[in-house]
């Protein structure tokens, strides 16, 4: 078992790590600057992530983990309707919200660590558990566009206090659905 | 005067370093790369563009152009329907279509060239062309939604024939608009 003393390095790591890649870009800061931020050794940062890309994968796990849950959840046990996996789907983008704008603004630097794929597949099954299989290219526009427009929320009216932000992007992404709104799960 | 060569030689540039940006990443892709892609020696190329930024800036400046004259139409001689403006802007992005994921992919090499800003401007401005004024939280988000999702077809949909993508694409863009999509000009 690590001591307490160790796990909290280890995040401070990660928190530093994310305030720079936000501030700087990914490529833009080494694991050298990371630890001069944190007066820390370059020996004492490996111990704990062995390359830039293990902090980029430890930074970017938690909301892997909460969206593949959200999508097992859904396509294996409990359907849910269209307003509500939209809504649970914008929860986890505002809690893991530093985590997606990372993402988003540097999404050319994570292609060879295989997120961005991993995010398209995302997207996909996400729009067939709102269109259903085979949708026409009508319904799969309106799928993307309520799904796309969540995240676009988030970014771009961010100042927002959530209580307020969360049923007007709700309300919008839901009459992009049109009648897909009304779909039995 | 340039001659014909001359400015034959500049497109062969610009195409070349498209391809190679969005292959590999603005920042992963130096001058030399794309002059021996070319079979040009360096100094040929620094006589067409100074640095990578030029070059950059010459990608984009076509998208630049439309955006700002589609706004300014629209803002100062004639303002059109929702559906309308949503169309001009589907048309322009879908022209433009290379370019935009290009500066999807890789945002953050373009923060320094003040793209981004330029980008999210160009938002806020539709975004009041389509909720107006001091339109509230819900019809903000109502015009994001519409806007983004546009994005997001293009990007997503890319393999449907812009004849029924685009028809697809402005009714989920239009529904998100929901009331708004009335709104006289």
């Amino acid at each position: 078992m690590p001591r307490p003393r160790t796990s909290e390095t280890r995040e401070r790591i990660r928190a530093a790590a994310l305030e720079l890649f936000t501030r700087h870009g990914i490529r833009q800061t080494s694991l050298r600057q990371i630890a001069e931020h944190l007066g820390l050794t370059k020996p004492a940062l490996y111990y704990h992530f062995a390359s830039r890309d293990d902090l980029v994968v430890s930074l970017v796990q938690p909301l892997v983990d909460d969206v593949e849950s959200l999508l097992a959840d859904d396509e294996q046990t409990a359907p849910s309707t269209p307003r509500e996996l939209l809504g649970r789907y914008f929860d986890i983008s505002y809690r893991h919200r530093t985590v997606t704008a990372l993402l988003l603004r540097d999404l050319g630097a994570l292609s060879e660590l295989g997120i961005v794929d991993r995010i398209l597949g995302w997207r996909f099954r996400l729009v067939e558990l709102l269109a259903g299989r085979d949708a026409s290219v009508a319904d799969r526009a309106r799928a993307l566009v309520a799904l796309g427009g969540l995240g676009d929320c988030l970014v771009l009216l961010g100042d927002t206090p959530v209580e307020t932000l969360r049923p007007a992007a709700l309300d919008a992404a839901c009459s992009a659905l049109g009648p897909l709104a009304d779909r039995q799960p």
